[in-house]
């Protein structure tokens, strides 16, 4: 007997078709005499049509009725699958976020977790029921339903795995699991078997869509075996693991890319102490997220080169931050929409001397120019002009041998 | 300064142009000084959609899950109905069952409330804050959102009103109050002011659909001012009133109908003691409701006839349970559905001579047969042929003097 917390996304549940699907799912897992929780999002589309109808009401909403309004979503899909589940023969029981509590900050519409009432469904799981759960919500401590915001629903998954001591949490979506790279791009792209947790991180953050990043953050420091899986076929999917799991490790696991990227550069910013905590703190405070930082040293030391890149949404907020700003003095401000981030990831390369080496020729073999550089333990990223994108992600699947048959 | 509960029913706030009606309607009340909660059904069309997935998957569904599923219905529009307060300058927060508490039995889908918390709804209308209420929802001891079943959303209304010890209870709706009887019929039925509780029940259990019987009889239990208005005009509604306030009393205030009704007659049934018993017994473990009931003295005394009326939906189930039970004997059933009952209702017949004797003349000079009478002290009702429905209608409105213009 393991215990499994299952979740299903928008299309997994998007009519009464595909939750019975899901229902048969869940029987499977119970069939092994396995206890089982089920996170369901809203049906693909209600969550759209009850923003729509939020904002349509009011542009400026109370985050607070926003909440109230768009969780009714996912309180519709429990309680259909719990009767899905009923009818065939599996006892199912619907649970919301402020039933179980799910308790979370006050935030509004963007709000964490902060503490989970356990009690009451492991006390039905341990009977045998099926708890279906409400995802992407939860209560705050006034009383008022929260919406967790971006990333809420995978993470609310994966906090139950962790506090109820899940063996497993299988995240069901619409891809077949984590692959190499993106298979639209590259045909040969293989479906990985096994990723870190740190390789995930960096997979989710750098633009791979399958696991919301925070999810995965949570399930590394829980250390919460989770796999993402597709819904709709019934192949085995990707494990995201601890690296102790993995017995071969690859030097690089995954290719990554991101297109909305936008560079900037600040050309000839004084050089004192502070300056960068100036503009950074400047473009937080604008909820801003940045995410690449290279400054050079220059000659003589008294001015600087700082290049960094946002989300393209935010740069125009950015260029009017920095140019309104007093305390911030630069000669020129440079950008650049054309750009995209490419990025390759593997736990491996921690003990593997010319990864970096590797990528810069297979890029160079190429003819593509690499405008800016930057490295973390486990990753080597480059901004290259946007239109390269897709050569340049073959080019680099094939030079790291990860092209399947 | 006024306490007011209002209620808007699904029509009212079927679409966001509507929603923003309701939200100026609102507005009114405030700017006159008044403390507001309001009560709101679903947009029209949610629940028979929610109701749809819910039978789609599950003919036989567990309540329980079905009222979590539908109860989401006005979770969404007290939430838009909130915000679109708040849109326009009326600081307003949304209260779903579980929040107030609106404590019910747990009878899922026809729950009824047993104890309405007030502390936080006093609270915040005595702030100035309009407490948007969703309806039609409670919640159980253990912790189970419940539906209030047919007539919970003007019930809830109510009872809150009594709660809280509101000065009038609105309840917004198609029509424009209550009227002498059925408009489509009559031209010229006319709307009255007021009407005694009384009256309102007879009228609400009689057919007219304009409020529903339990709500009346809440208000009546609890002597709540209740107003029946439209949401698409600017006309004062009909006051649903204590007989005291009420100083020209009419003889008959209306003429209700009902063209549902079957009609079954036991001929020769055993007169013996506790038979009309067994026969009602019967009937009411099946849930089959009975309405009129009549028992005439035969000229032996050992066999009597035995007729009453039951909706028409019921009939088969009620001939079948008839058939088929040994403890009651008879000779012959026979059943009519092509019957319709005529009532004239008004509580100052308890004082006038003649009301009967009007009903019956205003029939015969028309023609209209009368099968069966039966009076109560502020009704009288009389089973006719069905395709005379119309013609009596309008005679009698007539003849007890209510055409209008």
């Amino acid at each position: 007997m393991a215990r499994i917390v299952m979740k299903f996304g928008g299309t997994s549940v998007a009519d009464i078709d595909r939750i019975r699907n899901v229902a048969q799912r869940v029987k499977k897992e119970v069939d092994l005499g396995n206890q089982v929780s089920v996170f369901v999002s809203a049906m693909a589309g209600t969550t759209d049509k009850l923003i729509g109808w939020v904002e349509e009401i009011s542009p400026l909403h109370d985050a607070r009725e926003y909440d109230t309004v768009v969780s009714a979503g996912e309180q519709i899909t429990a309680g259909l699958l719990a009767l899905a589940l009923q009818n065939i023969g599996i006892p199912a029981r619907s649970w919301l976020g402020w039933q179980i509590p799910f308790r979370t900050n006050q935030v509004h519409s963007a709000a964490r977790v902060e503490e989970i009432g356990t009690d009451a469904i492991n006390e039905r799981m341990n009977e045998g029921v099926v708890c279906v759960i409400a995802g992407f919500q939860g209560i705050s401590d006034d009383n008022r339903i929260t919406t967790l915001g971006r990333g809420g629903s995978d993470t609310s998954a994966v906090a139950l795995a962790a506090a109820i001591g899940a063996d497993r949490c299988d995240i069901y979506t619409d891809v077949e699991g984590v692959y190499t790279t993106d298979p639209r791009i590259v045909p040969k792209a293989r479906k990985l078997d096994k990723i870190t947790y740190e390789e995930m991180l960096e997979m989710a953050s750098l633009g791979a869509k399958v696991l919301q990043t925070r999810s995965v953050a949570m399930a590394m420091n829980h250390r919460v075996r989770v796999q993402v899986l597709s819904s709709f076929t019934d192949k085995p999917g990707t494990m995201v693991v601890d690296e102790d799991e993995i017995v071969e490790k690859q030097v690089v696991s995954g290719i990554a890319y991101a297109k909305n990227e936008a560079q900037v550069t600040l050309v000839g910013v004084k050089n004192k102490p502070g300056i960068a905590s100036d503009i950074f703190t400047l473009l937080a405070d604008g909820n801003i997220n940045v995410d690449m930082i290279i400054q050079n040293e220059t000659e003589d030391g008294k001015k600087t080169d700082l290049t960094f890149t946002v989300t393209q949404t935010d740069l125009e907020k950015a260029e009017e931050m920095l140019n309104r700003a007093d305390n911030i003095e630069f000669d020129n401000l440079i950008t650049d929409v054309n750009v995209a981030k490419i990025s390759v990831i593997g736990v491996g390369m921690r003990s593997h001397a010319g990864v970096a080496a590797t990528m810069f020729k297979a890029l160079a073999d190429k003819g593509i120019n690499i405008q800016v550089i930057s490295t973390s333990e486990i990753k080597i990223s480059v901004l290259i002009e946007a239109e390269y994108t897709e050569l340049a992600v073959r080019a680099l699947h094939t030079a790291y041998g990860l092209d399947g048959e």
